[in-house]
């Protein structure tokens, strides 16, 4: 994926929404984006019903006024096609495009997203609307890129999605006997007979089938795209040119697998809003927009001015937009943009934050901007040469859909907070990581993180096989391996799949209380470690507040046999329990286990296969992996060194370089050995 | 609004359902209210199954046989259409006209109040049975009052309602672009091109519009008020000389503004039942009453003999039932009427109490409902004066409804506990307050507390300016003056309408997690104190158990500049963080305002304006105002002086008095000066 | 209740359910079975879609193959109707057949459960299905039992569930004044003036009618209860000597009164999932079974290879499935079965647990099956007498449905919860409990628990009257008799019904805050005792950890007058409140107490009627009935003591025996005096 043309730079702006705002502040916003060094907006991200305010009558006039406008300041424009929010007048003609929950809920308009990707209706309008969108600005001086819609994300339950659902499932399984048998519908009789028989997971009496709801994840994904697709198809055809992407968003709830999806667009761009540990989270997010864009740059099209925490939003920090904006950029995106420019005075999200924020242009939110702006035309250089990674953890979006079923071992666990452990581990010692997926090529990486990956194929799990055999180091994190791509579990003793590579066998998960936690006994004694590249590059004694001859196992624990693995770790025998520790012999405390193997070793071919079967401490899996904390963030691509100091204190940067709390540098260095 | 004829007296009783009980029980319920003093009582509330058993067939028989009874016993009536609760088969002749909830479920009789206030069979059903109501009681001896329906407070979100809905916002908007406009209906693409396109919020996909709720609150209110004079029309017309009234709810969850509903009722009647701290609340609710009366007498329609916490009921304490009573009729209750006269064994709140209860009158509760009936006529004298007030406290309704929207700058805003604590403040240090509404005249107060004012108009604010410039001291909490009337926030810097009355510009919010607290530094040293009057009138250390030097604010922080106000305390830096304590570095624990202005006073015209950018301790804003505390509640009325000990110890009345523990006393003093 | 022929010895097995693997995996099935000395499995339970994969057309073939293997290695089967699982086109065909919740959602197939017991097309469905069954295998040699559904429990509010509850609320309350009166419709104007306006407790605006939700209860359990006689008469014509059974399972939500369904079985059977504590709730559900079976043997039809607590799964200690099943052995189950035989590899419940689990044969869970096989026949001698109790604990299903009610004095009410505490009390201080019912014969039990009987007709009352006098103690916790069988409260003062057999009243409930606890005083000074039978064996010192000069009350208190019973305990000054304490004039702290009687004792007649108003620890409770801890599980039967060491240390048994941690005995002992 070349990065388009038109794109040059690193672009810098947010989403422009001037249909909410007098035509008279209109001129104040382009001087003052001018101001701001903003030189790209994303303009009619939610403008369908002001663009064709009933059925078939279009009134462009103010886009075009706006769009001269800014082509006047010299701002480019990202222009989008509106099909996230149906204007008003479209469910009352289409009552059956309304998208339908679970529970047979009709939605009403009111928000956005109310439709179902499925009805005739709405994809109909929404070719219509971006077809009329672009014959009107392909050739408009300002246009640099296509926006199709915002955020996909939505479901729906309906009969038009029960129609293409089943579509989708005869093209996935061939027959109704695979589908049956993917399945598994012989559990609680629900076998098919007939393909009309077939539903999406719609309100029942008890637990849904797992197969069912993953398939449907997967299957909301296609339907989406190929809505994405049919919009792109029309703005390809009449503006060749100009690239096309979609902002990708993330969350649990996200029926999106954007890696497949990345393949579709001419940029991979997302939308990030870091909530409780903003550094270690925009690392995370940024190395995965990184993955899905294939390595190549990809771009940041929407931050926020404070940070959303669920409860209540926070101020950032004073220098913080910056500094979450630059590890964006050295960790790949082409640019910081923000939603939005303006915050708004009404709607929905009238307390989300803006470029310019209520309290307007004196004010430290804009102050920032404006010198984030001036910043940015000079780290372009730097952004030339790949991101160096030294590891890679892996991700795979179906196997988190998959754990979200409901019937798994524990009600607690969570796919996204399992990756965000490894790739924190590896953020906060120093190490840049890509991810990776099962399937790709691992051999450049020193070692490879595999986090609780539940689902995996008989291809992949060779594919890992081969990785480690070529002399690679991987580590397998507790649940991994254990079902198929259709969600059963592989029989015959966990973690199915990756038995053999792994060298040991489970034969029963021990998942634990939460304020459980089992010692963990070093055979030989002595610290904690796998004995593997990296290793630890200065000093191996216990860091401050680690309790390093007394790890412990949290969450979950496994009745595991060697089966040619040797054991790093052995859970011992818990402690009396403290006044609030759950009794000994209360269900599943796993005093069981004591002795039995926790940690494991396996040298296969080249290379070396560890198995967690608990969740240890940062510290501990870090010290595990020979690695000691780096108090700050650091990435490298080519001769260039971005070093980020997101904490209160000054730390050392490199070549001497002392780093002022909140403090950042960019430095040209010799390339790393 | 002159106190009603016929209402003479303190009235004493409560709700009274003969139709619940065998006939024979009857005589011995007249017997027992002569015995308890009872001189008033609400028969009928929920009556209508039984006075229309089929559609249009009646039964009066037993009430004019229940109303014989009282009659003979002296026992007046306060008859209540039973609107509240249509019987069975309205539904079922009706389906259209139960109400829906905002998913589309159409809800089902068996409980009360299913019905829509929008729907012509209701409307006319109720009109309908009033009308046959008033023309057979208008001229009952017993009959002393209308009770019209009960506790106004429903919704609906049917086809019906949606149709009023947008002929009240026609009417309010006048166009549909006034209503695009007052909406911001340009977010997220929500813009209407035809009325029909306006729904009630029924569900959506994501947050709704914060500004259609609103109006739908509004609506709701007025859609009930619609009912409500209907019905008063009817017995106006039929009995012009019995006073209507109709009993106000309290809570967060009523679409009701009982300040407009007030002007419609010939005396404002209030149902309360305080839970967590019932002294507290006590007077917040009479004081409150007061206000809807316009600062005439009203009356405490529904009390209970225990107290309702939400988990569980809980016994008064001995003595309770009368303290809370008099407090109640201190602050202006022309007599206690309690929900209900006898426990009921069957139905939904068959664990509801009664001044007769379970355990029949051999026992606390009856004893002390006879006690407290025959204290009462003593009484009467000490209530003739108004209610002598220091200070108000600024309540408006649609303001708090405002701050019930998604998607607000933190979910754990809550308008009644900012209201609450200001008034209790004042409740626990001695000063009697009345609450006002921010276009109320204010100039006969010393001072005027504005707790989190979200929503305020032009007018208004131009009220409390001129308020302050003839010598007022106001008192300004955080996430004030910020939105219109629209509930649009208003640009420029918080606190929008109020920022230059206030001398102050604040550019950003910084919501605080729940266990956080920044130390507040006062310049200069000293305590925190306002220099207002009312000044402390003995003594001015520390309270025990306050940290004076040592003040910190919680909850909210916020960036402010000084524009002609001066700090009276500011921002100082936390402590190292404790074990449970957030770390310094996430989000919005506020750090970063170290140094910056917290509270502050501006000098305006002849008056002062404070404003307070966090939460502080009840006893921390009592020493900014020059408060102590107070530990009896202390009412004036003219010469009279009430004074109730809530309290476990015994305390200092006035002129020498001593009050046992639970005691109260009623003095004829000197009045104040 | 004869037990059955052809289920001789003591059954082992489980759920088989062939059709969820290849055949070729059932050889193996059969062979393992074999080894594990499986005699007994149950077959179909939800094959309804693979027997008629299209209406009306059947297919046993793979059926017949499975049966002949079984029956070919000697296993025993229990034959199944899959009635608990129409197939999907069942719903197609029927959609008004599927059921719908109160909210009026209309549920999918897709889990299990999806059918409305009153909508005739399931009835119709269902004897065919049953009948096609019958007719084919009523002669198979296999064939040992029919096993009619499984687990009995859902409910319904459509139009035909209203229709069928009216019926049978006719037939309950004979006249539509009667279902008035005993509902109390006169509350909140409910009432009925036609049968056509009774519905079930569908969605409505609040609190529903207690007596309403609790009659439909009663009739769900009776409309399933017509299903199951159904298919039963269908089974009993074409196979007269087939033993016929449906599993009970346990549950707040279940909607069934085992203890009436029992009198319709040929044997009873239950499925038990212990959680929490699970020895003692082993016990618990076993002495329920055995009470329900009338003191017959009864079958534990389903139990788990692993704990499920609810957030997660939890592994059983080694030994822990052998101990278990001997304990529901010991208490009466004539074997012990599992679901299922193999656990599955995929659907809703694909991480069920199974005697051969994922990891196959070989697995420590499987060679625990292997033993428990092994151990089976030996066993079979020491269970032929009855189980010997020496106390009994009350149970009325119906008085915990009513328990469940909304508007009760307390949310946090729980009839299971007070009634496992009653028996777990037993349970730990060595007494071996009979369940009873109110109604049944008590004579032959030392003493009778009465924990929390919220409901009780008359006719009961007295029995338990006769019981005291004729010599028995009855320990009565409150909220026992308040109400009728109606759930109307009987007024005149608490308890009601026992309030003469108890000599006392109580006038007013004063439930707890959750950190509340009431001191205890004993007159006299001394621990707390009751002085009845049984006393305690050895030693009457305080036991570790309890502090038996300050027992507490918790939860509940009651302002209690003497009428005729003594005070065994008082309520005495609560300590200063600590940190987290509530303050004592929070509501419902319950300070007014101070001195009143909180545990009476009243002789009558012959015997003695105990009275706790409180809830107490389980030590107390223990003391003040004489009771000492025994620290492991004990049962009687005949000459035979069982014996089991739950715990992780030795203890010492009967006869000198020490039982190692994890250890049981079977010993032939003297008959207990």
């Amino acid at each position: 994926m070349d990065w388009p043309r038109g794109l040059e730079g690193l672009c810098y702006g947010g989403d422009y929404n001037p249909e909410q705002w007098p035509e008279e502040v209109w001129k104040e916003d382009v001087e003052l984006m001018r101001r701001a060094g903003v030189n790209l907006v994303t303009v009619g991200v939610f403008s369908w019903a002001r663009l064709e305010p009933s059925p078939g009558v279009h009134d462009f006039g103010w886009l075009d006024r706006a769009l001269g406008l800014l082509h006047e300041g010299g701002i480019r424009v990202g222009l989008a096609t509106p099909t996230a929010s149906p204007p008003p007048w479209f469910g009352l003609a289409h009552p059956d495009a309304l998208n339908v929950a679970a529970d047979g809920t009709r939605l009403t308009h009111g928000s956005r997203d109310t439709y179902c990707v499925s009805a005739p209706a709405y994809r109909d309008a929404s070719v219509r609307i971006a077809t009329a969108l672009a014959e009107r600005y392909r050739e408009h001086p300002a246009l640099a890129m296509w926006h199709v819609h915002n955020e996909y994300g939505t479901r729906c339950h309906c009969d038009h999605a029960a129609a293409a659902f089943r579509t989708w499932l005869e093209a996935r399984h061939g027959t109704l006997e695979a589908l049956n048998d993917a399945w598994t519908t012989s559990f609680w009789g629900q076998h098919y007979s007939a393909w009309e028989q077939v539903m999406p997971p719609r309100a029942t009496q008890y637990l849904p089938n797992p197969s069912q709801t993953l398939d449907f994840r997967r299957f909301l994904s296609d339907a989406m795209l190929a809505c994405f697709r049919e919009q792109k198809a029309v703005l390809r055809e009449l503006s060749p040119d100009v690239p096309v992407t979609t902002n990708f968003v993330f969350g649990d709830w996200v029926p999106v697998d954007q890696r497949r999806w990345a393949r579709e667009v001419d940029l991979v761009a997302i939308d990030h809003y870091p909530a409780a540990d903003p550094p270690a989270e925009t690392a995370f997010g940024a190395d995965l927009a990184r993955h899905w864009a294939g390595g190549e740059p990809w771009l940041l099209m929407e931050q926020a001015a404070v940070t959303y925490t669920g409860p209540r939003m926070a101020a950032k920090r004073p220098g913080e937009i910056t500094r979450l904006s630059l590890s964006h950029i050295a960790r790949g995106s082409r640019g910081a943009m923000f939603f939005q420019w303006r915050a708004s005075r009404g709607g929905a999200e009238l307390w989300h934050s803006g470029m310019v924020p209520h309290a307007g242009p004196d004010s430290r939110i804009f102050r920032e901007v404006c010198e984030l702006g001036a910043l940015l035309p000079a780290l372009e250089e730097a952004t030339r040469a790949p991101v160096e990674a030294e590891a890679a953890v892996l991700w795979d979006t179906e196997a988190g859909w998959a754990l979200q079923s409901p019937g798994l071992p524990s009600t607690e666990l969570s796919y996204p907070e399992a990756v965000r452990q490894a790739h924190r581990v590896l953020y906060r010692h120093g190490v840049t990581a890509d991810f990776a997926h099962p399937s790709d090529d691992l051999s450049a990486y020193g070692f490879v993180l595999v986090p609780s990956l539940y689902l995996i194929s008989d291809a992949d799990a060779e594919n890992l096989r081969r990785y480690v055999e070529g002399g690679g180091t991987l580590v397998v994190s507790f649940l991994s391996g254990v079902a198929d791509e259709h969600a059963r579990v592989r029989t015959g003793g966990y973690p199915g799949a990756l038995r053999d590579l792994l060298g040991i066998r489970v034969e029963e998960f021990h998942p634990l209380p939460p304020d459980a936690a089992i010692p963990l006994s070093v055979p030989g004694g002595g610290p904690l470690r796998a004995g593997i590249r990296p290793v630890a590059r200065n000093g191996t004694g216990p860091l401050p507040g680690e309790r390093a001859p007394h790890d412990t196992g949290t969450f979950w624990s496994e009745h595991l046999h060697l089966e040619g693995a040797e054991a790093l770790a052995r859970y011992a025998v818990p402690d009396a329990p403290g006044p609030r520790a759950p009794r000994t012999d209360a269900p599943g405390t796993g005093a069981a286990l004591a002795g039995r193997p926790a940690i494991t070793r396996h040298r296969h071919g080249g290379g070396t296969a560890l198995y967690l079967s608990t969740r240890l401490t940062d510290g501990a899996y870090a010290r595990l992996l020979g690695l000691e904390p780096v108090p700050v963030e650091r990435v490298r691509r080519g001769g260039w060194l971005f070093t980020i100091n997101h904490g209160d204190e000054e730390q050392e940067g490199t070549g001497g370089l002392r780093l002022s709390p909140g403090g950042y540098a960019v430095q040209k260095v010799q390339p790393a050995v």
